[in-house]
């Protein structure tokens, strides 16, 4: 490879560097069984969820709708599912999973992996979560960021190349001088197309198990890591 | 004090967290001498240009100018000073002493008090100073900020209300529940007509001695500290 290597690291953290499956999940399943709904599976109404996200972002960045904070699209999307399982939730639970967002559990190896980095790499957040949710994730987590930028301080979200390349410009970057560091093909395939490096994370717990929703964005991306410790090892840290 | 205890702290950083009159005056020396221009006091000239920046940031905020990094207004300060001694130094030394605003040391009780209060608090700064020199900043002095937030996210320099509610706004606060904390009279003054608690940290040293130049705000504050550590156990951390 006869690229430079990056001058910093940008994260995207769904899915990359915490587990937003199990975590939500543990948090659904005691609503649901209070709700005389212990039917439903807690990881399948979690995939529900977070389904209509993934769809919802990309519909998101083309409706022309104004920048709101992830809090409100995930209590939109809430209620959507929860209408779609004839379920109807008080106030207080629905703002209580919404919150759930923001205390997820990293993987086992993201602590010590973002540890890693930090020593030669400022790592920040390139998330479409907005900075009070990832400010309290990195607080229950020990996520040890040195800035938390993307989508909020972009207000525009991924896979908008604003997302990425504002994040670039908050630290004085190019976009070239900076990697994006994520488990989606999607995610990366954008952050080139704005011109990022791109660093892929294997999460084959992400799903459960289930394939990647995004598997047609796969290319070769400048590193490839099993793990935010693998990572490390591969840049040197 | 009946007043319920802030959910969160932000800081004003150049001179509460770190010591710029010395940092500034120690890379100046060097650039001075080798200028021919021993003659110059370090510190006269550090002082002129912080002089500069103090009624600068008042003026910004009433010029109607669109926001710029402060990369930017430290170097048209700094150019004018420079024309003021009749000193014409090359771009590369002017780049180097604006940068040299990137790497300023923490005062003497700054990681400790900051490391403490994070246990309990969410820690964020509320400077002028952009984001990639925060970061920077906190690389180099080990501040272990939860968030940079201030005039780059706000757009708004202080003491425009703006840089103080929007910082509150990102971490989903009201005003009043964020607590500024400055070693400022006139940014304490500026934060609570916005809406924020106020906590003084008394910093005699800032100016070398000579006495701040914005005594006249003074007020009872909520807060009042000797250093961050002190303020770490008043607020019960």
């Amino acid at each position: 490879m006869t690229q430079a290597p990056p001058k910093a690291l940008a994260f995207d953290v769904f899915g990359t560097v915490v587990d937003w499956r199990s975590s939500i999940a543990a948090a659904a399943a005691p609503v649901l069984a209070a709700a005389g709904r212990g039917d439903i599976d807690a990881f399948a109404f979690t995939d529900a969820w977070r389904a209509r996200y993934i769809v919802g972002m990309r519909a998101f960045g083309e409706s022309g709708r104004g920048f709101v904070k992830l809090d409100v699209l995930h209590r939109e999307m809430l209620d959507a599912v929860l209408d779609e399982l004839g379920l109807d939730l008080g106030e207080g639970e629905r703002q209580a999973l919404v919150m759930g967002w923001h205390r997820l559990d990293p993987w086992p190896d993201s602590v010590e992996g973002l540890t890693r980095l930090k020593q030669r790499f400022p790592i920040v957040t390139c998330s479409n979560g907005h900075i009070a949710l990832m400010v309290n994730m990195a607080r229950h987590a020990g996520l040890v960021w040195d800035a938390i930028l993307g989508a909020e301080i972009a207000q525009a979200y991924k896979p908008l190349p604003a997302a990425y390349t504002a994040t670039a410009a908050a630290l004085d970057l190019a976009p070239h001088e900076l990697c994006l560091v994520a488990a989606h093909h999607g995610d990366l395939a954008a952050a080139r197309a704005a011109g990022l490096q791109c660093a892929f994370v294997h999460r084959p717990l992400e799903y459960g198990g289930a394939p990647a929703p995004d598997l047609r964005y796969e290319q070769e991306w400048e590193y490839r890591a099993t793990s935010l410790i693998d990572l490390a090892g591969k840049l040197g840290c």
